[in-house]
């Protein structure tokens, strides 16, 4: 088990990361304050893992609700569920909730928390890779609005994570090279060691070898986890986390949420922003192909659908607008585990870029 | 105009208190950071005080959602129809929420700018004496469950208060009575200067002098200020803010939400706790007297409603289960001046003062 603390102060907090974990009761106990825990799972993970969660927390009053399984049903009106579930089990504010599932799960579930009598304890088990180096550090939480997902929310962070890679071998393939794309994310927006490292060990994390994904989770997390202290409410550095994801939701929007998974629509999406760095001349062609060639083993997409022209980007992201407002703000990269947050930017280039993207697909 | 800032570090903030003060655009401005505004207002405020208030804020963009008024309104879907105001007028997260209204609308505002986009500026304009001499302060915001009253919320800070003493101009009798409730309050449990003030000057304050409207309410602000800043989470000190609350709550509950305002109840509710004081030979009767002399001239009562018997009360206070789980914590009075937390209580004075109380009425 490797141990990574987010240093967030007074509400410091470890991440607890390998296989196995799920029925360690006393990396959990220590994190629970009180004596009453509600655990928030999903129509597809409690199947799975309730009952080895709710072992780990024997001794205490432990109850369940389980919510319906997708994006779709990240609402306020799912939300309040699980608060008719706290509130008909009397649970007090000294209560802790625990999230098990995938980012939806624990983002409702936190924001929940956050809530709940203005504030009660809230666990992270993150059961998809996606969560496990994503949702599980910045204390982001929130639902969606029929007009914008993610609108209604709060920063709010939990008093451990536990990423059990064990959790993993459930993952549909697809999922697992979704999160993949956000891991491969962290080389190139930071550290390239790790990029490298990725690129040496790909089939092992690809074949869900427990130590390959302990290492890869671990080292996506010390990376994001840097950033967020830096940056804890989101107004520098963490930009560059959204590598990727201006074409990213452009794709999304475009064909419909949930026909790409996010971590495939920011895989076209890095590409994107990969090429558009070569054309400004901050990347070499090669290094461009070297993104192209990793997130290629990992199975993602390496260009935008094909039904999108590029007249539906420009579109969908506003461009003329934005650049007309100067809001268009994209991140880039000025060498390969070396990204840049890049105002102001010229209509030409971007143009360009999605014109020679889309033609490629 | 009075000027009192709550201490709240980097969260300080300034409270503007007199008559006059809502057209007044040099107050607001300088706590608006951006240049988008929604004002959220209810049906009965917004006719009264809209205008004067987005008077005072030409220039910038501002818009208005009015809610339903009353606290049956103070829910999770009210709330959708702020962030549904928000989402149609396409409001980013440097925009700024004022609440224009009573309790209800500042706590439902609040809330909502907490989430918004987690986390959106937020401004105060309290319209009853209620809101302005209690929530003002405190950053408490919440909307109510079905399930149970302010059980989802935030804490969450206002960037500024203005307290204008004309609102309460339009303030019904019976609602200006309430706030006094709450006034003699901090006269009870901590301030007995402010207590002789209250008991010299309480008929300018119900011919709503401005002058002794903006004294007490900035009297009364500072104390509570001065106890949210020791203790913002509600740890220990704040339970103090409670006097009354206890029987107050029993009351509402008993006779039914919105039948007795809530100043009524704890008016009575805070005869009840110097009754016990008394009773425990800390308050002498004389004092006692005292109390329900100012209370009687605010217009308030000062005994339960004859409908509740005292088996009633014990029932709704969960008494015997509260005492045997060493549960029942009631604010009671040291002396005027001097409110005390009272943990393990005996039962037998309980039962008694609720008894006597009762058969008085």
């Amino acid at each position: 088990m490797q141990t990574l603390y987010v240093e967030l102060g007074d509400r410091r907090y470890p991440l607890y990361i390998g296989p196995g974990l799920l029925g360690q009761s006393e990396l959990l106990r220590p994190h629970i304050p009180g004596r009453q825990v509600l655990v928030v799972s999903n129509t597809t993970v409690a199947p799975l893992y309730l009952d080895r969660t709710r072992a780990a927390l024997a001794g205490l009053r432990h109850e369940a609700v389980i919510l319906p399984d997708g994006e779709r049903y990240k609402t306020l009106d799912t939300l309040n569920e699980v608060f008719t579930a706290l509130l008909n089990h009397r649970l007090d504010r000294n209560c802790t909730l625990i999230a098990l599932g995938g980012g939806v799960i624990g983002d409702m579930t936190g924001f929940a928390a956050a809530c709940y009598q203005r504030g009660v304890h809230f666990i992270q088990i993150p059961t998809t890779l996606l969560a496990q180096v994503d949702s599980s550090v910045g204390g982001k939480t929130a639902v969606n609005h029929p007009l914008g997902k993610n609108m209604i929310g709060a920063f709010y962070q939990p008093r451990c994570v536990l990423a059990d890679t064990d959790t993993l071998t459930t993952l549909p393939d697809r999922e697992l090279s979704a999160g993949l794309a956000e891991v491969i994310k962290y080389g190139l927006i930071r550290d390239l060691p790790f990029l490298e490292w990725l690129e040496a060990n790909l089939e092992a994390l690809l074949a869900r070898d427990p130590a390959a994904l302990s290492e890869a989770i671990e080292r996506s997390c010390r990376n994001k986890a840097e950033i967020v202290v830096a940056d804890e409410r989101e107004t520098g550095e963490r930009a560059l986390l959204n590598l990727g994801h201006t074409f990213g939701h452009a794709i999304e929007t475009g064909v419909g949420y949930g026909e790409w998974l996010h971590g495939e629509a920011i895989a076209a999406g890095m590409i994107m922003a990969a090429e558009l760095s070569a054309r400004l001349g901050w990347l070499r062609k090669a290094q461009v192909e070297r993104v192209r060639a990793l997130l290629t083993r990992a199975r993602l997409p390496v260009a935008p659908p094909p039904a999108l022209t590029p007249d539906d980007f420009l579109r969908l992201m506003a461009v003329d607008k934005k650049v007309q407002d100067g809001r268009l703000r994209l991140i880039l990269l000025r060498d390969l585990g070396r990204g840049v947050i890049a105002d102001d930017m010229d209509i030409a280039p971007i143009r360009e870029t999605i014109k020679a993207t889309t033609r490629r697909s």
